[in-house]
């Protein structure tokens, strides 16, 4: 039986990431020691914060190695098992990476219920995607009925969840995303008031249209120009959420703010967040989550490339915006 | 009895604010009616803040109307009392403005106790900047024994309330001030740890010599460059408190930040803030602030300008830096 894996073969330069910087590596897999488990990996997820791993520059996580497989959360399918509390069939989530088969250690994978929740889902709105828009919506917007949120890459996988969170809590909910199709189905299947199509030549117009009380609340995907006109537009007293600078900062590209003047004259709170810095949220989070997956009340999309060589070109099409919601690739 | 005052006259124009902007004037005082109050002010206070309300632009603040005497925060004594709690030779604090004399009703004096504290102390440590620098402090830098603590425009009324209670709690207290002196006197009288000159050609490397362990907690005064160099050196969870741009921002010159992308990569938290948004804090502040003026672990420093007619020329002083701790005018 035979591993195939992804490993980070060389770094980029500059905004030069590809395909190229990996490289395929096929290896038999090792016998599982006292301890330990082997997965059979069903899904990989693809996730922005990918892009700074490969970089050896200053960030919140430590650099991927070169040579080693590539970081990311993975759900799947015990094959064989040395460790309590796994059997044989258990379905799984944990942080297998960029491969068709993980060995993991007490800690690194959670059996999970699979009853009403397909196994993808704990990767998307049951995992990190998930929590993390529940994190920065409850520990830093925290939205009022009444108020407007704004959030970028609407339709993606953390966004996607913070409209849908923003609109059960009241709040007027502007998307922005890329395409006249992602847009109407923010609006359409996810509820938002209205979704702002950043790639129209009209993007600054239609954003202002689009929030004629201001914006007391935003939580940033993306970076670059939709958070500068998020800020002009600022309430007194309004909450900006950075998640993610996707756009711009990931290739090392510097997203600039023009004049900070405003987080003084509003009041403005700034503050950037990472959802794995504080674990004690989780089960609130998830808890809430699953209710409302459970009841239908949190609708998503799921993007799925076919097999483990196609998740390259799947993840930087998914960091130019070319998928619909969760990126998935599909192992098996 | 004739009452002197001075109002705004004209708006300025860009960066082009100057005396010529306000214009003395002088009448009769009016007799009081029942609920008022007539106080003779002994001190005015000079603030940046003050800056703001001579532009129509969008601020946190009403733009001062033209023809009307300036706002500013003044302590005196009371000549004569229609008003309940209040009686002749009662040292008082208020809104009194750039006069001679104030007419001020319930609500707008407070009486102060001046037998520890010197009366013009509540429009500095006891006031208005004392307060600021202890909100500041204690709802968002809420900086830690051992951390480091960055605070512009140190020897400032704000800025060496800042620094005091920083080295109160075990910081590392790193000032910037404009010049030699005030630096010496940041470190030598106030206990700051290291003072860095912001006129100094070194001044970039200096900070960062000066920061050896990075930024935890940032009181931000100034804008411009001392912010983005404390931002640049931010720390995991850092904090920066925006309360003025003196430097930049008053007089309609941005701030740009160059890159936000470390707001990410290091959870920073940026929050710009008012005192008066929130008066819920004071009683705990001034008690706090008290108690360690009685007892003398709390310095502070005066400028004092000779005469209403002298107050112009002293507030544009103070938004250059050519002031040294608290700027004062002493009306009688």
């Amino acid at each position: 039986m035979q591993n195939k894996a992804l490993v980070l073969d060389n770094r980029p330069v500059g905004d030069n990431a590809s395909p190229a910087n990996f490289k395929l590596v096929t290896s038999p897999i090792a016998p599982i020691n006292e301890g330990e488990i082997l997965v059979k990996n069903h899904y990989l997820s693809l996730d922005p914060y990918m892009r700074g791993r490969m970089n050896e520059s200053r960030s919140y996580a430590a650099a991927q190695n070169l040579g080693e497989t590539m970081i990311g959360g993975t759900v799947g399918e015990v094959m064989e098992s040395k460790l309590k509390g796994f059997n044989k069939g258990d379905l799984v989530v944990g942080m297998g990476g960029w491969q068709l088969y993980s060995i993991m250690k007490k800690g690194e994978a959670k059996v999970v219920d699979t009853t009403h929740i397909p196994l993808q889902a704990y990767v998307g709105v049951m995992g990190m995607p998930g929590v993390t828009a529940w994190v920065g919506m409850n520990t830093i917007i925290k939205i009022q009925a009444g108020q407007t949120l704004v959030v970028s890459a609407a339709t993606g996988p953390v966004g996607a969840v913070v409209g849908q969170l923003g609109k059960l809590a009241g709040a007027r909910v502007v998307g922005i995303a890329g395409g006249e199709a992602k847009c109407a189905y923010a609006v359409k299947e996810l509820g938002f008031d209205v979704c702002v199509d950043h790639k129209s030549a009209n993007f600054a117009t239609d954003f202002k249209n689009a929030t004629p009380k201001g914006v007391d609340g935003c939580f940033e995907n993306v970076g670059g120009l939709p958070f500068q006109l998020a800020l002009r537009r600022a309430n007194a007293h309004a909450r900006y959420a950075i998640c993610g600078l996707v756009a711009s900062g990931y290739d090392g590209t510097p997203t600039p703010l023009p004049d900070i003047s405003i987080i003084l004259a509003m009041r403005v709170k700034i503050q950037g967040f990472i959802v794995s810095d504080d674990m004690s949220y989780w089960p609130a989070a998830l808890a809430e989550l699953g209710g409302l997956v459970a009841t239908k009340k949190l609708k998503w999309h799921e993007t799925v490339a076919e097999g483990l060589e196609a998740a390259p070109e799947a993840f930087f099409g998914m960091l130019k915006g070319k998928n619909f919601g969760k990126q998935l690739v599909k192992l098996i």
